[in-house]
């Protein structure tokens, strides 16, 4: 078969009009629910009514284009998709990407005479960001089962305001029932968020795993003392205490074989003055890694780390659970095709995690999944500074396209 | 010579009566030049009065009591103190200690018809706390000629008042000049405000060195990143380098032979966001030893470290001194007298180092001085909970006694 391409100019184009939705004295911010949100919506539904497919919107204002036959009707639907909303002052590609290269899939697929053997569908999921609303990924998560509806639309946001309220004033709270489409297979196109792809030359990143995370926040209480008065083998610092803990983590994950990273993000000490020991340092400890089995590892190294310090030095520890996800393992058949593709089309690859979150993880839950990456600038995200080449866009539509074409051959 | 000792009961209850001057809802507070300094200088002049001493009130308000003779006038006295200003919500010992201690030595010397060689002096030294106005030890540093009067005068407080308009409300604005006497020899008896006599089960604390400090502040800048998508070996983690900093300076001060301590008391990162690599972190470092090379050594390598840092890593480093002072070295002479006296009673002694500043630091400038520091009960200073046991109290006393009557005989 020949190796068929996407509408280049056509994409590009597309993702450059949405990147002008929603900005404001240049900076670009699309909040679930918003006027601005409302205006994306309006043009992705003028883009899949335009390419002749069915729109369907549920009743957490899911998107969905969906290409279908009489005669496939009833088959399990191949699924594409991402999100269209963004972060506050965000980049155009994170979310809309994925969006607009499976409606472009879906287009040339159509133009190219190909006969799918099941429907392909492209989905924007509602409130991925979870900037104005909790929880983030929200949308799939409502469609994957793991959220009520009536909970989602429930939801206050930072505003004040109640997404289901805001859902409907913007004219996208659907009738449709959230699951209604259970898919064959899903696929989302992503732009990699991290420096990876990009550091190591390559073009295409086979997602095979997104990291599980776990968020705890540390506190260790010593003794306040005087700088000057107290000698060193008489102090119980608290601050130095957490210094040990954080070159300990850091020294874990840079040695462990299986990916790991550990973050202290946060960090107070008190009482924070020049000449007293501090007697407590407050601080997060962000962990994640692919594997499960590592994570636990990780969380009872920390835990046995503290242990020690405490009976070695009498600090006191304590530790509070913010926030715990397994990680998710994407499907190795569509991976498999993944590789293929860009086998095929000589386009370098790897096996990769993602470290952030994305809607694939929910959908993971009710349907065989995976993940396309393609290189960040600098691994830059969530900033106006996001940036992917637009032949590595083009690159990875293209591989979608082929991966798509597998699926529902 | 028998073994005379000071009037415990009197001594020990001029420390309590003027540890309630100034204290007000339990608390007890008597700034520099304010109502609550002028009650407990008038309460100390009532005593040096009431010892038949001569009171002279220089132009900084160092209250002097000074016991001479006609045959003896023009000799070079020996001068006793410390001070009785006091922190907010203090203890009753910091400095009240020594100038009540020096008083009642002098009046043992005198009841016991003790004829001496030169006129024996205490002093109370204007402003040593320096809570209200700067610098602190101010007395005693215009004494010895490190500050003009006119400039020490015009300090302006934290509440807006000017030291020397607050000397004459109170009446503490002397006509004589600062720096009139200049003494053959001045000792300082002291709490310790530390640990180490306590935790060595020791009695007395010869003070051969007053330690040299250094508060620098030092900034690292790395990059800001995605906790979850950024590799550990591809992360500038500003967090993670001050922490080495500090684990490193720690490291030092603990194995070094000669006695430095190193304290890192404030801790800023940037943004101290749990999912964000932080781009900046910013603390302070105060270092302290009594041997002015080996402080030396420690900023150097302290300096050198943050080389290394910045060229291994890429981080930004930016250093600012804060305060540097030289340490002080006390005369051998006085100690070993302290030594002598304390083999002679039985006292169990050890050469020690003073962590914090004192106002014998500053006459050290002009007159051969040293340090006796007795006990602190958990080292606590600057606090209500300051205690040193009566008997403790007694025997720092009763050394000082034997000291000035060596000096002076």
């Amino acid at each position: 078969m020949s190796l068929a391409s996407i509408d280049r100019e056509r994409m590009l184009g597309r993702i450059r009009e949405l990147g002008e939705v929603g900005r404001k004295d240049g900076r670009l911010t699309r909040l679930a629910g918003s006027d601005a949100d409302r205006a994306g919506r309006d043009l992705l539904v003028s883009w899949l009514e335009g390419a002749g497919l069915e729109v369907k919107i549920d009743r957490i204002g899911n998107i969905f284009g969906i290409w279908t036959e009489v005669p496939i009707a009833d088959e399990a639907p191949v699924l594409l998709g991402s999100h269209i909303d963004t972060v506050i002052n965000a980049g155009i590609y994170d979310g809309c990407y994925g969006v607009i290269a499976g409606l472009e899939v879906i287009e040339t697929l159509k133009r190219n005479g190909f006969a799918p053997s099941r429907p392909i569908a492209v989905a924007a999921f509602t409130n991925e960001e979870g900037v104005r609303y909790a929880p983030d990924m929200m949308g799939s998560l409502v469609h994957a089962g793991g959220l009520s509806v009536e909970a989602a639309l429930a939801s206050v946001g930072t505003d004040g305001s109640v997404l289901g309220e805001e859902l409907s004033r913007i004219g996208y709270a659907g009738d449709v029932e959230p699951g209604f489409l259970r898919p064959k297979a899903y696929v989302e196109l992503h732009v990699e968020q991290g420096p990876v792809l990009e550091r190591e030359g390559l073009r295409i990143g086979a997602v095979e795993t997104l990291q599980g995370i776990s968020w705890q926040r540390v506190t260790i209480s010593g003794v306040a003392n005087h700088a000057g008065t107290t000698p060193m083998s008489m102090r119980s610092d608290a601050g130095q205490a957490a210094a040990e803990v954080m070159v300990f983590l850091r020294q874990r994950a840079m040695a462990s074989n299986i990916p790991v990273v550990a973050t202290i993000g946060c960090m107070a000490f008190e009482p924070n003055a020049i000449n007293v020991i501090p007697s407590l340092a407050s601080f997060t400890v962000d962990l994640r890694s692919p594997d499960e089995q590592r994570l636990r590892e990780e969380e009872a190294a920390l835990a046995a780390f503290l242990d020690a310090l405490a009976l070695r030095d009498g600090f006191g520890v304590s530790v509070e659970r913010l926030a715990r996800f397994q990680p998710v393992t994407f499907d190795p058949a569509i991976l498999a095709l993944v590789e293929q593709a860009a086998g095929r089309r000589g386009l370098s690859s790897r096996r990769m995690t993602s470290g952030a979150g994305h809607d694939a993880q929910m959908i993971a839950r009710i349907a065989p999944s995976a993940m396309i990456f393609v290189p960040s600038r600098d691994g830059i995200s969530h900033n106006p500074k996001e940036h992917t080449d637009a032949d590595d866009l083009v690159a990875g539509a293209d591989i979608l396209l082929d991966v798509v074409r597998d699926l529902s051959a």
